[in-house]
């Protein structure tokens, strides 16, 4: 059983990323610029932006982080998406969702440029994903695919399982593993909260791709030998002893299915590292489409 | 064993759809307009084109052909998309697929203002549906929801395999099934080319869906006993002993495979003849998208 660790991953890719950017500097071209809205005081999403903001500084990419007050209007925050898509010297721009419940945040992903929608959630982008067309793929599946290739792992003819259907993980991720590409083209089975006989189901996968955010759910007895296991899920439990008082537990019970597995993600270092770098690698692309 | 009449149920639905349009009359509002673009002198696409501009003219719709030049450049053909993109009594159009050789598909698929593109081609519409979103589903995937919902066919939690992944027809199709909803909320494998072990696959669906073009593939020891099967092949064969000098086939074998099935739709008159009505739902849908 081999660790995929995308902690040290992500670190290697920051590297590259910072070596792009100096490359960039020195050509005397632009270096990329990240805007970040954040829209109230929620605790998690402060910490995920926070993240992205200083990954963006570790890298040398320019970043902004625009916080507005939870109360602003859907209107208002229009506004602010609008003024970022015509902001020449903004490359791309994230809105951290989830968004206060006064706020459609479909209407805010549809107003976003797809040009500068480095989070990938517009439905142009997904479809251009569909149609392998030039564009931005989603952080989370799109670092599951670089963990993946780095990891030289086989996908072509394999049996891929994904559990659970969200937009911003699951379906994407069932559509990627099925592309004539590698990674992927693989035969995909995509499951969810509907689906009878799981079991059975994640029993066949040669990859098996997990994204509920059910802590510890899915048992040694659901996985077969060998498989390669994708942990996304990332719930915080109580853990008293812990000076934070929680910690991060995925939605594979690790110490029952890691003994099975030729290769496993450990919750956390897996897959979360690897959706900051996925960010910073769309960030980059932005300008490269842009010059096309 | 039941047939699932999709000649029949296409007349239903062409009865309906003459319903609204009357109604649309009798209320002084637009009736819908679709403009067909084919490119060339292709047989068989002229034979789809012209069945659906009969299709138009039988159900009350107003259609225009543009029949234009296989010689013509790419440029031109990019000025006409552009000229119905802007034309406001057209509702929607289609720009009849494959285009000469010379003239770059996604190209032209990409400018068709995606609220007239009642193909479901464009990457927009295409996001959208994996999103849930209004918009415009593909015709043929489209047409067999519609088959599956008028015969009370159960999906939910349903094992749905998909054998070949088209961008027009198995890429959403699988998309389609796995959905929140109904039809959908099946457990979905999409399998193709590189896929290992077929018949492996095949034998446990509930619901089988085949859009691979080889006539008669799929045999009785790839089928489950009491499965769903959806048959989207269509192939010409020869046939010295008809007029034509050719039969339509599907990718099952039927006579092997139809003793098996709870429902299954023959080739032709099953899949074929709900596309031509699911462009013409669509048609109509874009109005209704217009109105809001």
């Amino acid at each position: 059983m081999k660790i995929l660790d995308g902690k040290a991953l992500a670190k290697e890719i920051k590297v590259e990323l910072m070596e792009k950017v100096n490359q960039l500097s020195l050509a005397g071209k632009k270096v990329p610029h990240l805007a970040a809205v954040i829209v109230g005081n929620d605790g998690a999403s402060r910490t995920y932006v926070g993240a992205k903001v200083r990954a963006c500084e570790e890298i040398g990419f320019n970043s902004t982080l625009i916080q507005l007050p939870s109360d602003i209007s859907e209107a208002d925050l229009l506004e602010k998406v609008n003024q970022l898509n015509q902001d020449n010297d903004i490359d791309g721009f994230i809105v951290q969702l989830p968004l206060p419940q006064h706020i459609d945040e479909k209407k805010i992903t549809l107003a976003i440029d797809p040009k500068k929608d480095v989070d990938g959630f517009h439905p142009e982008n997904l479809g251009r994903m569909v149609l392998s067309l030039p564009g931005f793929l989603p952080a989370t599946p799109a670092g599951i695919l670089e963990i993946l290739k780095r990891y030289d792992i086989p996908t072509e003819g394999k049996h891929c399982v994904v559990v659970g259907r969200s937009h911003i993980v699951g379906s994407p991720m069932s559509i990627m593993m099925g592309r004539s590409s590698y990674p992927g083209n693989s035969t995909v089975t995509l499951t969810h909260s509907r689906t009878e006989n799981l079991k059975e189901i994640t029993q066949q996968a040669d990859i098996l791709i997990t994204a509920i955010g059910r802590p510890g759910y899915l048992k040694a007895d659901m996985v077969k030998e060998g498989a390669v296991v994708i942990d996304v899920g990332i719930t915080r439990i109580d853990a008293p002893e812990t000076k934070s008082g929680y910690r991060l537990k995925g939605d594979i019970d690790f110490e029952d299915v890691a003994p099975k597995c030729s290769f496993i993600t450990p919750v956390p270092g897996g897959v979360g590292p690897m959706t900051i770098v996925s960010l910073m690698q769309n960030t980059l692309r932005a300008i490269e489409l842009k010059a096309n």
